[in-house]
Parts: C-alpha cells; structure tokens; sequence
C-alpha cells in the first residue's frame, strides 16, 4: 500500500502521546492505558489518558476536551481505536463523529473485536490513517494488554538484582543489600505499574517481605502478591498472610500438598489459593498464567528468588528481564543468579540501561 | 453425518455426569465445572469433576481413579475436552493415552483454542465420538462459561420475589417478607453458585443487606458484591461497606460522581470502585459487564430493586430469570415488579418450575 509516510511533527506528537498513556499505567484494570491528542495545526487542543480504572477511554476525553475545535484537525492514538459497541459508540464512531479528518496511530489491536476494524471504521468515513508510527515505542508499554489477548497469559517481567560476581543472595540469609536506595525506589514503581508480583517460598521464608509499593502517594497502587508454594509452607505468621486483607495474597500450592488446617488459617486470614495442575513435582506455570490472565492480571513481576527465577527462565515464560547490576562482591556463600547480563540469551533485545546511583539497570524485551 | 444415535445407557450415565459437574458450581474459578465418567461395561470405573479453583480438569482425575481400567472404555463429558497445551497435556490427548475407545460428549467449547479441535484430537486417534447428547442440560448450567466466552459478559441472571399482586416490596421501606424461608434457603444457594450479585442503590440503602451467602458450610462461597450506585450515595457504614474486607463489594457509580472524601473513605474499608462508561445519566451496563467478564466474572446475579432488575432487562442484558411467587398481597403502597410470570416475554424459555413451601419458582432462560 502506498500509504504516506509520517513527518517529523507525527514522531514528535505521537512521542508526546506514548509519554502521557503512561501516567495510568498499572491502574486502567483490565483495559490497556492508552493516550489520545487531538492536533489542530501543530497545536494540542485536546489530549485523553484511558481514566483510572480503564474507562473512559482516552479518545472521547480528548474530544470533549477539544469540543467544537477538533473539525478539521489530526487525532494521534497509541492504540488503534476501539470498534465494538457497548453502550457507548465505538471510540473509532467518537473520532468520525467530532469530524476528525486525520488519525495517525501507533499500536495495532490484536483483541478480535478490533483487529484492523478500528482503523477500517475511519477509512470508510473518508478519514486519511496513517498506522505504525513509533509502534514499537507504543506496543512496548502495551504489551502486557496484546499478550493478554493473543497468548491468554500475563507479560511476565523478570527482575533480579546481581552482584558483581554474579549472585543475588547469601545462602541460607536471603535477601541482602546489593543495590542501592535508588534500585530499591526503583523496584517499587515498577510494582507501581504491575498487576501481580510473584515469588517463590524461600524467599518469602528467609526474607518475609512485603511486596507492596512504598513510595509516597503510590502506596494504594500494590499490586497483588503471589507465592510460588508447591509445598504449602507459607506460614500464617507470614507479613504476606497478616495483611492479605489489606493487599490480596494467593499462593499456588500443588494440589492436597497444603494441610487442611494451616490452609484454613491462611484463608481465615483473607490468603487465597490458587488451583493449579503439577508437573514433575512443581507447579505448572503456563496453566497458572492462563488462570491470572483470566482472572485480569495482564502484567506479572516476578522479585526471584534463584528457583522461582530459574523455572520461568527455563520454561522460557520471560517476556522482559530486569536486571540491576552492582559493584558489590558477594563471595561464595552466595546465591548464584539464574541469568547475568552476561548470560542473556539472544532472544533478548536490549531496550534500555540506566544508571541508578552505583547500579546499573538493564531491561531486555524478548523479541517476537 | 451418519452419525451413531446414543443408547439409553449414554443418556443415562451423561445425566450422572451432569449432576456430578454441578457439584462445583460457583466454585471453579474462571474455568468451567464439569465431570468425566469413565464406564467400563455399564460399570462407572472412574469419575473426575473439575477441581475448586477450576484446576486439575476432570478428565485426568477421572482417568488417575480408574488407572488400567481406562483401557477400552466409554467417556462421558459434559463438555468438550481441552485441547490446548500448557506444560500438562490437554484432557483430549489424556483420554487418547489412557486407551480410551468412544467418548459420549455434551456441550462444544466455544472457547476459540478448542471448537471442535477437541474432538478432533480423539477421532484422528481411532476414537468413537459422539457429540451432542444431552447438550442442552449441559449447556444450560456451562451457560456462564459459554456466554462468556463468545460474549465477553457475564451470565445475568435477574432473581425477584414477586407478590400475588405483581409487587416486589413496599415503596420507601424496601424489603417486605414476600416469600417464604424455603425461598430464602434457595436464594442463599444461588448466591452460592454465582460468581457476583448485584443490587441497586436504593435496595442497599433501604435493606442495608449482606448479601452473603449463609447456609452452613457454604458461608466460604458468598460472591463478590456490587452496588450500581450512579451518584455514589453508599455510605460507608451499610453492611456492604463494613464487610468489605471479608467479601468484596464493588461500586459502580458515574465518573466524578463521587466525592473524593467519601471514596477515600469507603476505598480505605476495602470498597472498590468499578470504572464505567455513562450513558444518558445511567452507568452503561454492557461496558460494566465486559469489565467484569475481564476480571473473570462469570456469572451475575441481579437482585434488586425495581430500578436495576428494570434496567437489565430494558437493555436485553438477563439470561435468565427467576421469579419466586408468593400468594401474598402487598397492597398499593408497593412497588410495581418489573417483571412478573404473567409478563415474562416469548423470548424466553420456561425450563422448570418448582415449589418451595407456599411459594413457585419458575426459572426461565433466554433462547439463543
């Protein structure tokens, strides 16, 4: 198709727009967090973020923020536009009603209900789309939302922090200081932009960690914490058991491995349990994620430790590895890393790498 | 297709089947409850129904308690095996290894990774298939699974106690005793195989109700709650709000229709609030319903009042509706039933009728 090609004002506005559908990230529920400008003659007179919660979505906010004032103008949308009918006319109807009269969009939307229609419902108006621009920019933020539709499973995030000779704890102590304040700030706004965190017994054992978002004014932003816990050893004691009301915990034990009356204190105490299938011995985690994507979780962090790592490594269920990197020498009581920057496989792409304070974070994404 | 005809015996040992999966409605997770017998010469050698939580599937454990005995034998399944891969294999391939030789099924799945290809599986192996039987008492309690599936909703079930009079409680004072405590008993149960209820704010500010189910031994399985509330009225001492950390309760109100004190106040007993579309000053119910669909929902059941049971099914939106009638009169000071047994559109489809003390229940489905 000989279709236009985008002008430097479409980057920069389409830049603008990815940048501003991050500001939900995390909190849009089981809808993606995408973002809406509406350009007339280089200036912004209308600009939506999908709401809190997922509706409404970013395009009817825009316009009616534009009112009158988006005849004749250029919409940028991160995501193509939604076309089924609920209600509320489609986001794609919404564009061509507030006569609109150029969309460029970045990601395409793989739910069946979309798929291209949402573009087809703007040409058949008479509407010029351009599709794909900064694409890859859009679909890195959404990829939680297009796995969740075309795979039935979470976007499973790894995130490990390493010493400098390549462990991530002390045996036998858990966790240990290997990053910095600036990791650990870090660390809890990406739980922040997470659905669900995951990690295995040990770690909840050596370390009885909390999982939540501490930092200030995201505090309501937890995600939900899941242990990995074929064994059912999670104590009732467990910091993760006593605030479960507070922030759901649920443990994916393997069937009748937990007894009938530690199962009860947990529950009585707001923990649920996951119902899994097992597979040599461990939980089946591709049939888990089925589960939490079903359940809405669309994004998945998994904290470690060695084990839980190490199985979603091995079952090559890693969609983006985080690894922060640090000076530190751990020496040989340590726990050795599952993976290393050194060790990434080449199936992951190096997205980004930034200093935090002494530590270095890189983030790869598996390539697709 | 010249297809074999069922014999009695198949009729007979699918309707054990179906009356074994309902054992845990309500109780599956996102996946459906059904049931496997494997019967060796008119003998049951092994049962399974989908596990609480909605995993082991129940075919596996059907095969595991008849083990070698499998070898030669008929299957029976509610619903069409699984034939998507995750780390265990699908229940199809299971029936193959297991020297299975004719499966009797009831319901298809329409789940786009199964549709047919189920089937499939057991034929290419030399099995005998024959699809069908019984599929409407199948289909009819999988009817969560399947409108979920194909819909992307809920199944709304509408539930109302309706007086000899056509009245469903007392303008202003809400809830009048209209039926009996056979009915209430058989309430509790519902609530207990639906994944949500619903009811309007004027029902929860006149009732001030639970809505918990509280049938000994089944208080674990009381359902989410949700308020439609489109001015955020709730306050945060209704019982609702106040056993929020127990059960969940969700309110559905307009955007910005709540103040942010009085939402931070029932956010910080553990009430949660549902994003929504509006739609001429009403919250857009098949946005909600896809939301909820999302979040795993299967099952709603709408309980109230007059205004809600009214605005599901203006908008089309019940599949099944059950009414309880009582001999009763309530006089004209009620409020009129939006719906009564004389009223019920041809749209739906009377599938039994039952006495409970001194009051019918009549439950109709809606023919798709």
């Amino acid at each position: 198709m000989a279709e236009a090609q985008p002008n430097a004002d479409d980057r920069r506005f389409m830049a603008a727009a990815i940048r501003l559908s991050r500001r939900h990230l995390g909190l849009t529920g089981t809808n993606p967090s995408v973002a809406t400008l509406i350009v007339a003659d280089g200036v912004i007179v209308g600009r939506g973020v999908t709401a809190i919660g997922g509706r409404p979505h970013a395009e009817p906010q825009a316009l009616a923020e534009a009112g009158e004032r988006a005849r004749g103008t250029t919409a940028y949308v991160t995501l193509e536009p939604c076309a089924h009918h609920g209600r509320t006319p489609p986001c794609a109807e919404a564009l061509v009603a507030a006569g609109v009269t150029r969309v460029v969009g970045a990601a395409s939307d793989p739910d069946a209900r979309v798929a291209g229609r949402g573009y087809a419902i703007l040409r058949a108006a008479g509407i010029e789309v351009l599709e794909g621009v900064l694409a890859e920019e859009a679909g890195d933020q959404l990829r939680g939302y297009l796995l969740r539709s075309v795979k039935r499973r979470p976007e499973v995030t790894l995130k490990l922090a390493v010493s400098a000779d390549g462990m991530i704890g002390l045996t036998d102590e858990g966790r240990v200081a290997i990053t910095g304040e600036t990791v650990r700030r870090q660390v809890h706004l990406m739980r922040a932009e997470s659905d669900a965190i995951l990690i295995g017994i040990k770690t909840a054992l050596a370390d009885d960690p909390e999982l939540t978002c501490r930092l200030t004014g995201l505090e309501a932003r937890s995600p939900v914490r899941i242990v990995l816990d074929r064994n059912g050893r999670l104590p009732a004691s467990a910091k993760l058991a006593v605030t479960a009301r507070m922030v759901p915990t649920m443990v994916a034990a393997l069937p009748n491995a937990i007894q009938p009356s530690q199962r009860s204190e947990l529950e009585s105490r707001g923990v649920t349990f996951l119902a899994t299938e097992a597979h040599e011995g461990r939980v089946a985690l591709p049939e888990l994620l089925e589960d939490l994507s079903a359940r809405g979780i669309g994004t998945l962090m998994v904290e470690g430790g060695a084990d839980a790592a190490g199985q979603f490594l091995a079952e090559d269920l890693v969609d983006r590895l985080v690894l922060f990197s640090s000076t530190k020498e751990i020496g040989s009581a340590g726990v050795r890393a599952p993976i290393t920057p050194a060790t990434v496989p080449p199936s992951f792409r190096l997205l980004r790498e930034s200093r935090f304070g002494a530590d270095i974070g890189q983030e790869w994404v598996r390539a697709y």
